[in-house]
């Protein structure tokens, strides 16, 4: 069975196909986006292997005049201009014009720098999103948001570029890391605590389908997850209010990730990052104790940490800073009212913030 | 006096302001764009020494909060992805967040990749144009296309973005090298032969005023190509049709620069590009022997080249086959019909583009 998730936008709307064995069947929504055209796949040296092959043949079968591809090496680290620019030599010399087409295959490495290489390439082509890691599927493939890192810190260079068509095949979670899977709970779970309460429930009953990679089960979640996202960036596409809830814990998150040098995944900080902005809300009287502990109890069935070992508070709190939310130097915080309901603050007191990062790290 | 020409793109309308001794003088259109933001300079080397004080004077009479600069090398070979990132380094070294001001200041190339840096910070920021070069003004500045050069060819990253204002001062021609102003002129020339036969005329009827920089003359000479472009831009922003007609002459002229390594200037390969054009709608039967001696005649009093000496024909012809513009393969030729009126072109026969070419080559 195959769901649909639309996402509204305009002239740019697109679909978010997810269920099983997609790659492989998923021509009839493939055909009128490849039909005539070359195709160009950036992957990574962990997916590309994997599933090259499967999505050469389904792009040729929907009459690609030809498939090419960039491999490049795995990991965060590579997530560079440098590696933009050597995707974009590698189409030229496979001939991609404006009219051709860019395929992500892989997680979000790979997929914000084959978005932001469309959004680019000739001043911007087409692309479609094919996320292999469960953290791409319910967050980075959908809504536009590609870019690369700066030594500086992540992100900080980018587009917000559309995808024509997201699909979503989650039969390839069954290749995926157990701590790979752990990250994109974290991802989940934040949509249950900044919009919706009943879904939050369901995850909290549901931790042992959760943990057992119940594919069915994954395959209405991350469909729900790609509704909420899709009705936020629909009313929100730059970022320019609500979308920002959608950053919850990543404030935090983002700069636990830079001060740990990425030994701490994405969804790793995403999960402490949570925990700190609940501390956070708790301490400003703005959330309730036990709805903070209600979310740290669903994070933990779930196997995500939710404090940080070996680490320099003040250095979280400097690298805060270079947040891109951040307006005329404040840094801007997402903080939980309550399970289902987010508020965007600013104007927080920095020394607070430090405290409640000092109360995550031992 | 200042001449204003508005650039009709509904809520990414900008104007542009042409007049002597704006960069101190601009400071009422400075202020609403300026106030409360920091700003950041991206110029080279060779203009960033002459004006950047002056630029940073009047931002901070317009209130700017702070005002860094980054300076590059001066040269098309620093056109790269690797300045890019560099600027945007800088930028969150000097704490520019998504609500600050890009100022861009030089001629095409800090400009093409100002424009860019403002494109892709923090997935975009608000930049505006200060060209220095006559081929800026009357051309790279207005019209949104940013972008930097790839090994394979020049502008093949970029992004379309708007600037929120150009500030043309025309004072700045008095410290322009002579081989610029020429440069500057092939572009002037392209839109009489593109879209206005009076225009043109008058400048047949005014070398000398050309030749000896009357800056008066200049400014209403800027301002009338900066509207024809501000026109087609409005028409066709993202280049899905009229607006190739601006790229007459280029489709020869970036394969001459590229096969010359860039010894040849823009400027100069657009007007041997544009006899090349003469010659192919001449050889087609498109246009009268008559016209293309015209077009000639008024390059050269201007005192640009119209044939190019050592230089393999079969190397531009190769080159050209990386032009943004092919199709599906397929080069894209802008044919002029007369003097003031272009076709768009495409399937001619590359023997002929061949033929063509080796009639310049010396």
């Amino acid at each position: 069975m195959i769901q649909t998730v639309k996402v509204d936008l305009g002239d740019r709307s697109y679909d978010i196909l997810v269920g099983e064995n997609l790659i492989s069947g998923a021509m009839l929504a493939l055909d009128p986006i490849v039909n005539g055209k070359k195709c160009h796949v950036i992957t990574d040296s962990n997916v590309g292997p994997l599933y090259f092959d499967a999505v050469s043949s389904a792009l040729t079968s929907a009459n690609s005049t030809g498939v090419s591809q960039s491999v490049n090496p795995a990991g965060e680290q590579h997530k560079t201009l440098a590696s933009v620019g050597g995707f974009c030599s590698d189409m030229v010399a496979a001939g991609l014009d404006r009219k051709s087409l860019i395929v992500a295959l892989g997680g979000g490495v790979p997929g914000d720098m084959a978005g932001f290489s469309a959004a680019c390439y000739m001043r911007g082509i087409d692309f479609i999103q094919v996320p292999t890691s469960l953290l791409a599927m319910v967050d980075s493939s959908v809504g536009g948001k590609t870019g690369v890192d700066l030594p500086e810190g992540k992100n900080l260079v980018g587009a917000f570029w559309q995808p024509r068509l997201v699909l979503i095949d989650t039969s390839v979670l069954n290749t995926l890391p157990d701590r790979e899977v752990r990250c994109g709970l974290a991802e989940i779970v934040k949509y249950g605590v900044i919009k919706d309460e009943p879904f939050f429930s369901k995850l909290e009953q549901s931790t042992d389908r959760l943990n057992s990679l119940d594919l069915e089960f994954y395959a209405d979640i991350i469909a729900h997850c790609c509704r909420i996202k899709a009705e936020v960036v629909s009313c929100d596409e730059k970022e320019s209010g609500l979308r920002a809830i959608l950053n919850y814990g990543h404030t935090f998150g983002h700069a636990i990730e830079a001060v740990t040098n990425f030994s701490i995944g994405h969804g790793e900080g995403v999960a402490i990052g949570m925990c700190m902005a609940a501390d956070l809300a708790v301490r400003l009287g703005m959330m309730t104790a036990s709805a903070a502990e209600r979310q740290e109890k669903l994070l933990t069935a779930l196997k995500l940490p939710t404090r940080i070992s070996d680490c320099d508070p003040a250095a979280v709190v400097s690298a805060m800073y270079k947040d891109k939310k951040t307006a005329n130097g404040k840094v801007v915080f997402i903080l939980p009212l309550g399970i289902g309901m987010v508020s965007i603050e600013k104007g927080v007191d920095m020394e607070i913030v430090k405290y409640v990062v000092e109360g995550r790290c031992d």
